[in-house]
């Protein structure tokens, strides 16, 4: 056994890695967890599901050949491992800073990411395309999906399972089992993988067929014939059946995934096999670091301050999701039927106090907001008030759910939309600058965008008690303003200094306006549908100057503008937006970079003269 | 045995629906059959689903007490049963007309529809919110989902499932097994349920188990642990073992949809048992009317026109659709790399040509909105040329997968979006008017809006090969303008009679302009992103008028005018748009409605002088 030391410096790693020994590919894992905790806890970052899948993915990049192999990771909530193997432990220290290693997958950093990832549960519609185009292209390579049981919560999950199993690709798909989404995993699948973790006898059928297969050096007829003879009787009893196997999958497992040997062996099998084959492994999230792995939920991400030795719990008290949570909470003790939901994001946005204090009507359902959206209309159906608190981002997978659903029956539901506006160290797939315009297309919606704590907790009561319909309110990760000058407001405030020059703008920015001098403040705080108040307000000025966080293509400037201009508004007009996506840097130089700043904002409104409209 | 005859016109039917006997429930279900065919082959309407449909709805309203008891009915594609027993008789020649009964669920039309539907897969989410919000009551009545087979290849099925079968709710999920989507069904699942529903050693063993719950008159704990004891021996043998048990239901089944006496049966079964049952139900599509039953994908749907007896299969050869399908087999003759995608719409896509020649790169997913775009990322990242057609409305669906999965990393995927703009009888869950403002949410994208055949095809050229990111092309149900005048093109084309009003539109209606004297007439067809040289074109003009056939906010009348108002335009602006949601009424009636039919739009170019935007 040849017990040099490798390093993980070393460029030639990759092409190297089958053939080290065990316990040269143990000593590596040990130095690439030693790396993700030491930069993680530097820069802030995806941690416990990252320590949980290191073997994983050594294992699998000992088996496969990436990138002709195509691996998909869904979410990326554990690709630091493939990163620092393809090639980027160079540039590992800039982890999620602006310039820097993305903490998802990113095809356009490296061709070893062959899918863009952030999202859940998109790993496996994303790797049958790829398997199919190399079907049709006569490549012979796989496309690799590796997914959580957390993702497994969400539909389109589900849509490609149901799709792969029947196709002859050379499809893999990983299970990376850890008993957890973000939180505690939940939901009736996440209790039946559990149940085939367990169950030790199960293993040993699986460990027989599996030697059958690695003994094979060709999968001949007679082994796929016994495969796929999924109705004989030999099958439920050796075999047992999975969900899996009668969904077309060829199952093996439940591996276990800090085994290296035991891990690789399962992906040489399932590489013979040359049809779509599900592997099952079990990990441990936060393995190889102790507070992680007592606490895996606190430890699922640190912030971009990096690991706190003073917060050992990783805790957030001090933010608009607490606001929220504890508003909520308030509100519920007076009024029993509120409800929340949340898909998967308990702590996140702040409803761990809910949960504890009113489990009875509180929802985690999983990553799944298609249907927390439909569950909360039909709650609200049967006279209940139901409150789904959900990423900006993440709303977008409701959409359907929101205007069919919801709106069209004009069935009063609020949502909490936590993450509005820039998102920073997780970069585009995770910005918060699009639910305002995707709203505005919903009819029947009402979009509150408070730019305070005290505001958040009028806008919720006003979305709760004095709105129809879908009733939002979103609120930017974080903590508010220090400077907050203007009185709260549920509805909108003109602050008026006398100047032909009027400033508008919504959310966490507005308060910088306020230092400026020379212009008039509006800050609105009901964005949507704007008052006619608020337009008539506006026709006073000579110059309006928008200020948005937010995408400009439908957001509210464009909106303002199409409303002004029917008053007979024909003054100076200058949106400042956001266009396209926004890539990883903190919140702070993102508003810089948009103009929407102090002084960016100063100089907008000094600097064009003369000029209309920008876009 | 009581044998008098009964009637579907008495107002009582319903209250005496229990205590009829079988021999009446079937001539119920008989008079129940031709009074749907009739109106259907005189109003247009779903066939197939519905006919297959009434023995298991006369059980249901046998054993369950609407609208105390909650019958949510997924798509509504198997309502109209439900409707002539709720009151709806005498109203049911109106099916689907101008302020007549619509052909799906609708609260607002009856207390009885408990939850809106039209989109697929709704159900199981909505039926456990409101079977969630009677628990928190203590209201002990049912929620019940019918749900077909096809529905169930929508991932928002699935997370409804995986919440619904951990909870503790009087909830009941019908299958209704029909073995079809709207074509033949897909997928690993829909296998899966069809080797269920042929298996009669499996039935026996069902019924035993009915038998003992039937006959026990309240479900006491060894039944339950009976039922529960899903890790027993004794359950794999006899009980076998779902995935549904395995998600946590009882799982009772398969039972004939035909049978009324055995529907009965089972449904008393899993009214007792007050916790989340699923029925497994056999029906046969299109039942009692032989043109259906031989073909009921054919006779999935009528059209408005009604049942032509000289076109038995119910073929249509003239429309966008079947262009789109033409043009796209003749270019995938020359380029191996187009594959074609379709979410159970070969047929409604005009798909079928393509499938039939080039089956190995057609790809019918099912419902299944959210994988189809995921889905052809990956094949374009794999080097081909996926083309995903889909209906304007049910792309709404995927919003979350087009901005995520395809728009961030700018890859090439073509839409081929049909039934865009009014879509006529199926009313306000299938309109065709927001797909414009929602794309224009998703940067990276292109829209293209045809008026002919001919520029159909052209854009159809331009969006595989001449365009980056994503490319929709979106065209309207049925046939192109009698008189188009205009010459076609991809781009834009300017009209010019010397006038100083300016009419702009796209689409179908554009051609009701050239009609219009004293106008000139900008057509779009590439409509967005907006070129440039539409904008110089457009501030040569005193009058704009903005014409759409689409939802007013975030459409291209608004964003048109953002963009003019950049260049210094301060002339006349007005846009004539669609609010809010659209009711059931011929195509030709909204325009007329909205005022985009010509006598409207000349009516507002000639009388709004002096107006500005109207909003």
């Amino acid at each position: 056994m040849n017990n040099d030391k490798v390093s993980l410096k070393d460029p030639e790693l990759l092409r190297e890695l089958s053939s080290l020994t065990i316990p040269q590919c143990e000593q590596l894992c040990r130095e690439i967890r030693k790396k993700i905790i030491e930069t993680v806890c530097r820069n802030g970052g995806h941690l416990s599901s990252n320590l949980g899948a290191v073997e994983l993915t050594v294992a699998l990049h000992r088996v496969f050949r990436s990138p002709a192999d195509k691996f998909v990771w869904d979410v990326g909530h554990q690709v630091y491992t493939h990163k620092l193997l393809t090639g980027r432990y160079d540039d590992f220290s800039t982890l999620r800073k602006e310039n820097g290693i993305s903490g998802f997958c990113r095809p356009e950093e490296s061709e070893h990411d062959a899918f863009i990832s952030g999202h859940s549960s998109t790993s496996i519609s994303a790797a049958l395309g790829l398997a199919e185009a190399m079907r049709l292209s006569g490549d012979r390579h796989h496309a690799i999906a590796i997914i959580g049981d957390g993702a497994f919560t969400g539909g389109l999950a589900y849509e490609g399972l149901n799709n792969a199993g029947k196709s002859n690709d050379n499809l893999i798909i990983i299970l990376n089992h850890n008993d957890m989404s973000i939180s505690k995993n939940v939901g009736a699948f996440a209790k039946y993988l559990t149940s085939i973790r367990g169950n030790t006898a199960y293993l040993d059928a699986k460990k027989r067929i599996e030697n059958i297969l690695c003994k094979t050096p060709v999968v001949g007829e007679p082994i796929k014939n016994f495969i796929t003879a999924s109705k004989s009787a030999l099958k439920s009893v050796l075999y047992h059946s999975t969900m899996f196997e009668d969904m077309g999958f060829v199952y093996l497992g439940p591996i276990d995934g800090h085994n290296i040997a035991e891990l690789e062996e399962a992906f040489r099998a399932a590489k013979k096999l040359r049809r779509p084959v599900f592997v099952h492994v079990n990990t441990v999230k936060g393995k190889g670091f102790r507070p992680a792995e007592i606490n895996p939920g606190a430890f699922h991400a640190l912030p971009s301050s990096g690991y706190d030795r003073s917060n050992p719990n990783n805790e957030v008290t001090d933010s608009f999701s607490e606001v929220f949570g504890a508003k909520l909470c308030s509100l519920a003790d007076k009024d029993d039927s509120i409800c929340a939901v949340t898909a998967a994001m308990k702590y996140g946005t702040g409803l761990q106090h809910f949960a504890a204090k009113y489990g009875n009507r509180f929802y985690d359902v999983g990553i799944a907001e298609q249907h927390a959206v439909t569950f909360s209309a039909g709650l609200a159906k049967g006279g209940k008030l139901p409150v789904f608190a959900v990423y900006s981002s993440f709303l977008q997978r409701s959409y359907d759910q929101l205007m069919h659903d919801a709106a069209i029956d004009n069935t009063h539901i609020v949502l909490g939309i936590d993450r509005a506006g820039f998102v920073g160290e997780d970069g585009e797939t995770h910005q918060g600058l699009y639910d305002v315009p995707m709203l505005l297309t919903v009819p029947n919606t009402t979009v509150y965008s408070p730019s305070t704590y005290k505001e958040l907790e009028m806008c919720l009561e006003r979305a709760l008690y004095r709105t129809d319909g879908i009733a939002a309110v979103r609120y930017p990760k974080g903590t508010e303003h220090e400077d907050t000058f203007a009185e709260d407001t549920d509805s909108f405030l003109l602050t008026r200094n006398g100047s032909r020059k009027l400033a508008v703008s919504y959310g966490r920015i507005v308060h910088d306006l306020y230092g400026i001098d020379g212009c008039d403040v509006l800050k609105l705080v009901k964005i949507y549908p704007v008052e006619k108040e608020i337009l008539s307000a506006c026709m006073d000025y000579d110059e309006i100057y928008f200020f948005e966080e937010g995408s400009r293509s439908g957001g509210i400037g464009e909106k303002l503008l199409s409303l002004l201009y029917a008053e007979g508004y024909r003054g100076k007009y200058v949106i400042t937006a956001v266009d396209g996506f926004v890539k990883q840097a903190s919140a702070a130089r993102c508003l810089e970079k948009y103009g929407l700043d102090p002084e960016g904002m100063r100089k907008i409104m000094a600097l064009s003269e003369g000029m209309n409209v920008e876009t």
